[in-house]
C-alpha cells in the first residue's frame, strides 16, 4: 500500500513521497525497511535518526523529518488504524456447529453462530447472534450471553452467569467459579454457599485463565468495556465499573469496589472491601489495604500516593547509613542507645 | 419463608413479628426489603438503623433493635445455615455417562456417577460413588479418587493422584502437573525427572486455575479439608496440614510445610523448605523467607510479626523527613555529611 | 538393583557394602530404609548420621562415612541419573489417533503421534514427529510445531504460533493469547489489533496454567531450552533468551527483554520495555523498574542489588526505635520537630 493511500485514509497531512510503499508496520525500535512507524510525542523524535523505518507517523507540531511523514492529531490511534488497515480480521468462517458439540435440547443459540468441537452448552442457555464458540468451551446452564460472543478455547462459564454484548474471553478463562467464602469453626471449616452470580456488562475482554467468581449472594459484576488481563482473580461480590483496565496477575478480594476508568498496574492485590475512586490508578505489584480516592494515583504496599512511596522506598536505601549517622550524632552527645520508651 | 420457620430451623429466639415474610438473604449494607441479613458483631449493631432488610440474626447480647430478630449463638452461622434453607442446591442429576465421554477399559467408576460430555479417563483409574465430572474434564491413568467427588469443566488430573472423600476441584484446576525441578549445568538445563505424586486428602477444595504439582520424589499432601483458591500454586514436595486456608494467587516454593489450620492471604510467596507453624497467619502479599513458629501472625516483605512490620512500614513514610531531620542535627553538630565506616 | 551396579552405571567409586539393595531413592531429610540419597555439599555430612537410607552419593572430597557410598564428582546430577535409572520412563504408547480428535483436513500430523480425545487441531497446522497431545487440547490453525511435542490436557495454542522441538506445554497452559494492549481515549477504550506471533524455541517447557501472549506486531520469542514454571505471564513482545530460569507467578509486562540464563524468583513482576542481561538473578517477589545488568543479583520492590535490598529492609525493622532516638538527639539540642523546608 502506498503512503499516500494511508495518509488518505487515516485523513493524515502527508509530507514527503507519498510513492513510498509501506509492507508492514513496526514500532520504532524496532522497524525493519519498508515499514510505518510511528512517535507519540513530539520529543522522541530524536529516536527518528536511527529508525530503518520507510515513514512515519507524527503529531502536527513535530519538528520537520527527513522521513516521509504523515501528520495526524493522535499517531498512536492512527498507527493502530493502519494496522487494520494492513492488517483486516480474517473474515468470519461461516455459520456452522460442529458434530461433536453437545448443545442441550433447551438451549437456544442465536443465527451466525460458530461452535467449534467438543464445545458443550448446557440447558436453557441462550447465546445471542454471531457468537464464536471456539473448541472446548464448556458453557454450563442457565447462563445469558449477548450478541457477538467469542469464548477461546478451554473457556468455563459456570450456571447463571449473565453476559452482555461483544464480550470476549480469552482461552481457559473461568467465569462464575465459586467465591472462596469459608468460616473456620471449631469443629471444621464450614463452606459458605456460593449461590450468587456473575455479570459481564457489554464489551469487557478477560484474559487468558483468569477467573471471575460468583458472589456469595447477589452479583459480582464488571461494568461495561473493562478489559481484564491473564491471570486476573476477581473475587466474589467485585463491583468494578465500567472502562476499567487490570493487568495480570491482579488480585481483588471479595466486595472490592472499583469506579470508572480504573488502571490496576500487574500483581496488585487488593484487601478485601476495599473502594477505589474513579479514575484512579494504582501502580503495579501494590498491596491496597484501603480506601483508593478518586483520580489518586497510588503506589507501595501498602499503598499509599505513589510519590510519597517513593520518595520512602528511595529513602529507605539510605536508611542503614542514616542508622549508623545516628548513631554518631547519639555518641557526641553522650547519649546511650537505649531508646526512650516513648516519643 | 416465615420469620418464626426460620427461627424454628435455626434454633434461635424470636423477637418481634415472626409473621414477617422473607423472601431471600442479604448482607447488611446491601440488604434489598424483604430480605433476612445478619449481624455479626455486638457493635455493628448502629448499622441496623439505615437496613432495609425485613429481619436481622443477631447474637443473644445485642441490644433491642426495631427490627423483628432472631437471636442465635452464631449469627454468621445461622445466616449461613439460612442461605441453605431458603436455597437448598438443587437435585443432583440422575446419574448418567454421556456418550461422548472416553473412559478407558480398564478404568472403575462408582455409582451414582454423572460424566459430562468430553470427559476422558484413563486406563486402571478408579473413581468412587456419586462423582460428578463436569464438560472436558480429563484425569489420567492410574488415578485413585474416593467418593463423592466433584470436578468442574476443564480440570486436569495428571497420573497417579490419589484424592480422598468429597474433594472439590474448581474448574481448570490442574493436580499433579510436573514440578519446577532442574539442574542448571555448563552444557545446558537439565531436568529433574518428576517422578512423585499428589495426594489430596478429604474435603480438600482447590480454586479455578490452581495447580498442585507432583514431588520430584514421594508425595505433595494437601491435608484433610484444606481449601485453596483460584491461581494459587502448590509447589512440589510441598506438605499442607488440615484445615488451612490459602487465598488466591499464594505461591508456596517446593518443600514447603504448613502445619493445621494455617492462614495465608492472597499473594502470599513462601520461598521454599520453609515451615509455617499450626494456626499461624501471613498477611496478604507477604513474602516469608524464613519459618513462621505456630501460633504467630506473620505480615510484610521480609515477613516479620505483623505489627513489628506494620509500626516499620507506617514509619517508612516518615523516613524522608527523618532524613532531614538527621542532616539539620549533623549541622547544628558541626558534623560532615560522610558516614562513620562502621557503627 | 544393587548399589554396586549403580555405581557403575553412574561411574562412581563405591565405598563400603556393594551388595546392599537399593529399592529406591530420596532426599536426605526424608530417606526411608532401603533409599540411596545424595549429598550436594560436605559440609552437610553431619546430616548423615541421622539418616536411615541404605547409601549415599557423595562429593569426592568429603568425609568417609558410615554408610555405603559412592563417590562422584556431581552428586546432584549423580542422583537424577540414578532416579531415570531405577524409574525409567514409560515407554510410549503406540503411536494413535482417538477416533474423537477432530484434525483439520490441511492439518499435517508427522509420524509417530499419539493423539488423545477430544484433541482439535486447526486447518494447516503442521506438528513434526512423535507428537503427544493430551486430550482435551486446541491447536488452533496455521501453527507450526518441531518433532517431539508434548502437550498435556487442555493446552491451548492459537493460530500462527511457531514451536520448536522438543517443547513441553504443561496442563493448561496457553500460547498466543492476545496481548494486554488498549488505548484509553475520551470516548471508550480502543482495543489495539494483536496480530503478531509467538515463537517457542527448542526445548522449552512452559508450566500449567501459565500464559504467553502474542506480541501486537512481530513476536513475543521464548528462547532454547528456557523454563517457564506454572502461572506465570509472559506479556506481548516480550524477548525471553535461551536457558532462563521464570519461576511460578512471575509476569514479564510487554516488550520486556531477558538476556541468557536468567533466573527470576517466584512471584517477580518486571515492568514493561526492561531489560535484564545475561545471567542476572532476581529474587523472588521482587518488583522490576529498571534495568538489571548482566551478572546483578537483584531483589527487592522496587529491585536494587540484593545485598543493599537486604541491608536495608533490616533496618527498616530499627526505623521506629530510631525515629524515637531523634527524637531525643533534637530534645538534647533543643530542636523543634519542624523539618527544615530543604535538605
Amino acid at each position: 500500500m502506498k503512503l499516500s493511500e494511508i495518509a488518505r485514509a487515516l485523513g493524515g497531512e502527508l509530507r514527503g513521497d507519498g510513492a513510498v510503499e509501506i509492507v508492514d508496520l513496526a514500532p520504532i525500535e524496532d522497524a525493519p525497511p519498508g515499514t510505518l512507524t510511528f512517535l507519540a510525542d513530539r520529543r522522541l523524535a530524536p529516536r527518528l535518526a536511527a529508525t530503518r523505518a520507510a515513514a512515519v507517523l507524527l503529531p502536527p507540531d513535530a519538528p520537520e523529518v527527513a522521513l516521509p511523514s504523515v501528520r495526524v492529531a493522535h499517531p498512536y490511534l492512527a498507527f493502530v488504524a493502519a494496522v487494520e488497515l494492513l492488517h483486516p480480521p480474517p473474515p468470519r468462517p461461516a455459520p456452522c456447529v460442529d458434530p461433536s458439540a453437545v448443545i442441550a435440547a433447551s438451549a437456544r443459540l442465536g443465527p451466525g453462530a460458530v461452535v467449534g468441537p467438543h464445545v458443550v452448552i448446557g440447558e436453557r442457555t441462550t447465546i445471542g447472534r454471531d457468537a464464536t464458540l471456539h473448541p472446548n468451551v464448556t458453557i454450563y446452564e442457565d447462563v445469558a450471553i449477548g450478541d457477538g460472543f467469542t469464548a477461546h478455547a478451554g473457556v468455563v462459564v459456570r450456571e447463571g452467569t449473565r453476559i452482555g454484548d461483544r464480550v470476549v474471553l480469552h482461552a481457559g478463562a473461568v467465569i462464575g467459579s465459586d467465591g472462596f467464602g469459608y468460616l473456620p469453626l471449631p469443629e471444621g471449616i464450614r463452606k459458605i454457599p456460593q449461590i450468587g452470580t456473575v455479570v459481564l456488562e457489554d464489551e469487557v475482554e478477560v484474559g487468558a485463565n483468569a477467573t471471575v467468581d460468583r458472589a456469595a449472594l447477589g452479583a459480582t459484576v464488571v461494568g461495561r468495556g473493562t478489559k481484564i488481563d491473564n491471570l486476573v482473580i476477581v473475587g466474589h461480590g467485585c463491583r468494578i465499573g465500567p472502562e476499567c483496565l487490570l493487568a495480570a496477575q491482579v488480585g481483588l478480594s471479595g466486595s472490592s469496589t472499583l469506579g470508572a476508568r480504573v488502571l490496576l498496574g500487574g500483581q496488585v492485590g487488593l484487601a478485601g472491601h476495599q473502594t477505589v475512586g474513579d479514575r484512579a490508578q494504582v501502580a503495579a505489584k501494590s498491596g491496597v489495604h484501603g480506601d483508593v480516592p478518586a483520580g489518586a494515583v497510588y503506589g507501595g504496599y501498602p499503598a499509599t500516593e505513589v510519590r510519597v512511596w517513593r520518595r520512602a522506598s528511595a529513602a529507605l536505601l539510605r536508611l542503614p547509613e542514616a542508622l549508623r549517622r545516628l548513631r554518631r550524632v547519639e555518641r557526641a552527645l553522650g547519649l546511650g542507645v537505649e531508646p526512650p520508651s516513648e516519643e
